[in-house]
């Protein structure tokens, strides 16, 4: 059911923090040719891949377009199950529902408007019809009521919550005239506080560098490890423009206070060298009019910031890079209790995002 | 999961009596329009009524179609959750998910092979794929395990158990070509008692008169009231062909005993009298190429048994017939602690099923 006439904060209910405990991870097959090169196919072993780790420490759901439901179904993946869910990419955490809980035992669904990251002024393709449903069927598999906000357009990817009332966004992608342009960040920052429960909104200047796609979502650059702490993207190489977004982070957050009035800990881990896509990246696409371009030598948004915190693990995304085991080691020190599970995730981020991005908690009510 | 190597009798699964407490109810919502007239709206509008009528005892869970996702999720109806279960036609009760339970509170369920009513030789439609995955779409989002059978046709209308040990089937339908033609009867009746955890198979001869499409589903004909007592349509009137088929069955199970030994009570409801397709039903379906024929003049394969049996309530289809009040009567002296909600059904009944036919239950594990 649609909740009317109220909002989660004023029902009681908020977002908590991507580590507490996670009834099941939801997410999408990708299948687009003229996103994944290759006809999806390099990028559905990778999500299959992402899909089975996070299965051995929790239950996935795996969203699919009628065309891949017969294969994937055949499949038969341990502790995944396979359901249809129409979609136009394969980005859950950006058009899946934002779950939100109250203090007893309840879930709702926050299910913001989608519109490819920019609508007609930037998005990334036409239409986006089913993407924008994917919230609400999640919430109907998970059997949980549902705002809808038909006037509002926000991915998940560009928000994190600490649990105890503090938002982390952008102001590259909140700010981006392609989401909400007749809106002030003001009463941008109401409506986060009223859908996500929350009391503070810290505001991080930009995102990771080319980082076009998604105008710059949080989810690349920086997040919560623990209440007052984050991890952020750093590049040390001041001729880099890297370095620039990054510091512009760390000096913001190192101003700032969260909700419950502490002062940010910032620990930084340090971005891949420069990944760059390869002719036959660039040709595998199946280049349409409107496709983003996926040009031979343009830069990826890489960072090891996009990994995901499932019950057991963090599912941390590397490149082969002289910096991945640096990353690895800081997740591991983060989270002394999990197991952190690198993945070689160079497909994913040819389409876009990473594992963060692709994947959507559903929290335990 | 797909289970394989062992059946739901190994493994201690058996198919409760429909009379048994439902975690929910399946629907699918009817859209094609080379079967239901009108571009299916008056259909759907009795689906409609049919799913919020169960709603105000169980939750219902409707199968929506991509194309009809946004109207159905837009009506916003109270406990019922609205699903993307992409379908050929809207007859859950014969490709859904058969669900079956131990005794330690597990469910599986059990998906048949699907073949819209006799495959090439006597189905009503082809394609049918997008029903024979149905039932796994079913077991995803109720989150139990599966047993595949992909050589094996049979349709939940044509089954009934009494969860003691007893089913109930007729020759007409499991012995017609278009389902196993190289199977006996001995080796049909010993996979459903595999499938079902059943130790005995009761086969009524044939089916209702006229009941074509499905070749004589039991669930038009007979169904049990309690273990060892069933309803069974009625024709008083020798001269019509009804008659025969009602005596016929009368005859058999007044023979048999179920598997605990009991003998068979029967209760007659009388069918109501002969209600034929119209000009105006007739013209308005889209006929195509191997449209099964709805003819103006046409009998219509009418009986109050094809009711549905939820947790507080039985719904019965009526037709404004004589003999509409004799049916409900009957089913509340049978059920007097349930709700008789009767539901003019013709709109059903002219796609060639009812409201049995059009639901699927999930029992309580």
């Amino acid at each position: 059911m649609r909740i009317q006439d109220s909002t989660p904060k004023s029902d009681g209910f908020f977002m908590p923090s991507e580590m507490t405990n996670h009834r099941c991870t939801y997410m999408l097959w990708p299948e687009r040719e003229d996103n994944w090169r290759g006809g999806a196919k390099p990028a559905q072993a990778v999500f299959r891949q992402v899909a089975e780790t996070i299965a051995k420490y929790e239950p996935v759901v795996l969203g699919v377009n009628k065309s891949q439901y017969a294969h994937v179904l055949e499949l038969n993946m341990p502790n995944v199950r396979v359901v249809e869910i129409s979609n136009d990419d394969s980005w859950i955490r950006d058009c899946g529902a934002t779950m939100v809980v109250n203090g007893n035992g309840e879930m709702r669904g926050v299910d913001w408007k989608f519109n490819a990251w920019g609508g007609l002024v930037n998005g990334l393709y036409f239409p986006w019809d089913q993407d924008d449903f994917v919230a609400a069927k999640m919430c109907a598999i998970e059997n949980v009521d549902r705002y809808r906000l038909s006037d509002f357009v926000l991915e998940g990817g560009s928000i994190h919550s600490d649990g105890e009332g503090t938002i982390l966004t952008t102001e590259e992608c909140l700010l981006d005239p392609g989401r909400n342009p007749d809106m002030s960040k003001e009463e941008i920052e109401a409506i986060l506080k009223q859908y996500l429960g929350a009391e503070k909104v810290l505001w991080l200047p930009k995102g990771i560098y080319m980082d076009e796609d998604t105008n710059g979502h949080v989810d690349n650059i920086c997040q919560f490890v623990a209440p007052g702490k984050v991890v952020l993207a750093w590049e040390d190489n001041e001729a880099d423009p890297q370095h620039e977004r990054s510091q512009l982070a760390y000096d913001y957050l190192s101003q700032q206070t969260d909700a419950q009035g502490r002062q940010i800990e910032i620990v930084k881990i340090h971005v891949p060298n420069p990944i760059l896509i390869t002719q036959e990246e660039s040709e595998g696409v199946d280049v349409v009019e409107g496709t983003f371009p996926r040009n031979e030598g343009d830069r990826l948004p890489a960072s090891y910031i996009n990994y995901y915190n499932c019950n057991g693990a963090v599912i941390v995304p590397v490149f082969n890079d002289e910096h991945d085991q640096a990353a690895v080691d800081t997740l591991q020190q983060l989270f002394p209790n999990k197991v952190i599970e690198p993945i070689y995730a160079r497909e994913i981020l040819l389409g876009g995002g990473n594992i963060h991005c692709i994947t959507q908690q559903v929290p335990q009510a």
